[in-house]
Formats: C-alpha cells, sequence, structure tokens
C-alpha cells in the first residue's frame, strides 16, 4: 500500500525539486511527459566570443504569463502551479497571480486538468487542489477572503502522500480529477 | 472559403512570428491555448541592485530538451516543432535534434498531437508534418537518406494555406489529424 512507502524527512527539499525528480521518474517509466516551463528572459545583450558559446550579459526576469508546468498524462493536457507557504491555517491567494488563474482558466475551457500543488510547509503536507476550487477563491477575494483556508484545502483537495518513486505521486490524484470528470461528462 | 482570404507577400515574417500571431489570435477566441516555451537559460550570475530589478549579468543558452511549442486544443495535448529551409527538394534532418524526436515519441505514446510545422522559404509554403512520417524518416537517416523529400512532404503533409485570422490556420490540420486518429480507435 502507499503507507508502506511513505517516506518523512524530506524537509532540505523545495516542492519545485519534488516536482520535478517525481516528473523525471514518470517520464523515465513512461507514465506521463510533464516537465517545468522555463523562466521567460528578456534578453538585453548578448556578447558571441570567438572560440566560445555566446555570453548574455545583460537580462532580465520576465513575469512568467502562464503556469509552472505543462504536459500530457492519459492522453489529457495537465496544466499546473506550485506553490509554498509557511502559514498553518490558511493559503494565501497572493500567491498567485491574475494571469496564472486567467490562463489555467483557459486551458479548462479546451478541455485540459489544470490544478494547484500546495505545500504547505509548517505541516510538511502537500495537497493537489483542482482549479475549480481555487477559481471560486479567487474570483470572491476582494469581496470576502483573500486566502484558502487550510481546512478547504484539506476537504477539497487531495493530500499527496510522500512515496519513495515517484516522490510525489500526484497524478494519483489527477486520476480521480480525470475520472470525476469522466463521471460528469 | 478559405482561398478568399489567402494572403501573399508574408516574407518578412519568421516561421515563429507567424505561429506566435496565430496562436495569440487562437487563445484571443477561445479555439486554442498554445504557447512557445521560453529558451532555457543557465543563469550564472545576477546583480541585485537596491532599487531596480534583478539584472542577470552572466548566463548561457542550453539547448532544449523539447519542442519549440505545446498546449491544449479540444481536450487534446498539442506539441510542435517549427522549422524553416532555404532547400528546395528536401528538408534536411540535421534540422531536427535527437532530444526533440524522442520527446515527441514520449509524447506521442501518451496520446498526445505532435507534428512539425515546416517552412520552404524558397517555395513559401508551410506544411503541418506529422510525428509519424518524420519519425519514418528519422529512424532510417544513417542506412537511407539524411532528408525527407519535398514531394513526400507535399503527400504526407498538409499545406496550411495563409489567411488573415490566423494567419496560419494550422489548426485546420489538427483537425485531420484528430480525425484519423478518432477513426483508427
Ligand atoms: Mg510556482
Ligand atoms: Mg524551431
Amino acid at each position: 500500500t502507499a503507507n508502506e512507502n511513505v517516506i518523512y524527512g524530506n524537509r532540505g527539499m523545495s516542492l519545485e525539486e519534488e516536482i520535478n525528480l517525481s516528473n523525471k521518474y514518470y517520464l523515465e517509466t513512461n507514465v506521463a511527459v510533464i516537465h517545468k516551463k522555463p523562466l521567460p528572459i528578456q534578453i538585453v545583450n548578448v556578447d558571441y566570443p570567438k572560440r566560445s558559446a555566446a555570453v548574455i550579459k545583460e537580462a532580465y526576469f520576465k513575469q512568467a504569463s502562464t503556469t509552472d508546468y505543462n504536459g500530457v498524462y492519459r492522453g489529457r493536457y495537465i496544466d499546473f502551479e506550485a506553490k509554498e507557504t509557511r502559514n498553518r491555517a490558511s493559503f494565501p491567494l497572493s500567491n498567485f497571480h491574475d494571469h496564472q488563474i486567467k490562463h489555467m482558466k483557459a486551458c479548462i475551457r479546451q478541455g485540459g486538468i489544470c490544478f494547484a500543488l500546495v505545500k504547505f510547509v509548517a505541516h510538511q503536507e502537500i495537497y493537489l487542489l483542482p482549479a475549480t476550487v481555487l477559481f471560486t477563491y479567487w474570483d470572491r477575494r476582494f469581496s470576502e477572503r483573500k486566502s484558502i483556508p487550510y481546512t478547504t484545502i484539506q476537504e477539497q483537495g487531495f493530500l499527496i502522500d510522500y512515496q519513495i518513486n515517484p516522490r510525489l505521486p500526484y497524478l494519483q490524484a489527477v486520476d480521480l480529477l480525470i475520472e470525476n470528470l469522466n463521471s460528469v461528462n
């Protein structure tokens, strides 16, 4: 069972590192092809030395217009954002940007599967939060609260248990999302 | 009809610019969400001035491990590479990298839709070439020829006619790919 494989003490690894390792395992075992998108960079000045590689001498970080990860799993388009918080009682919506939410809404309109992988560092817990739950709170963030309660995420999200391989078996939760979609249609 | 919308004389625009414009149109009209992946950059040195944005002072271009574009259309995962050639009689396979082909093969295994958008600059023609055709020639590139004949691309690819909007209506050819997949299954 999953419990036999639970590993504690991944405190040194960032959420992104944990996801990247898991995606590497999924790729190598032919389960899914999911990659982190490179950071968008505005390049201003490049040096082309005669006998060596081009050197970027001046560049700036651009705001990403989409999310952290995308790819394909079971024929489905997968798209998600990874976020960590040190808060205990809620997940602040200020962690998300308007263009990320817009992008996820657009992907869902095309039949994609979107979610956030949310890590509560203090609880050492990672949840898959369906984008629809995120949207509900996001759309009311000015009229109601500016964060998603931890209890909501416990109830409406899927806890991802640490395992040996993949370290974060988050595609198990994606299977449940796909089942829900299939039962609705 | 499509012919009424044909535009000639896009000679000044690169294939990538033409695709980016088309994807923008597809995004704004809620047809598909397809983006160019940012170039992967190895950042070595960043300066953090007190009152202004961080400046990347030294960085290098990394080889992309995947393809140029991906996204979602009609619930399908879409993944493709854009390539231009000045050759008239064939498309040189040296334009592709091993990791790009590996990536496309992996995506197809997961049920994704993969292809190349190939521009013959001399003919001012752009074709959607299904990845399966590309793989056939790629896998024989050492034993047989190192390029795909123009006539093969004419026969097994889909010519994309320029239009006003989207400039390159390549998703029409993707519709045909999806139809073929559905009729096989
Ligand atoms: Mg993130
Ligand atoms: Mg290219």
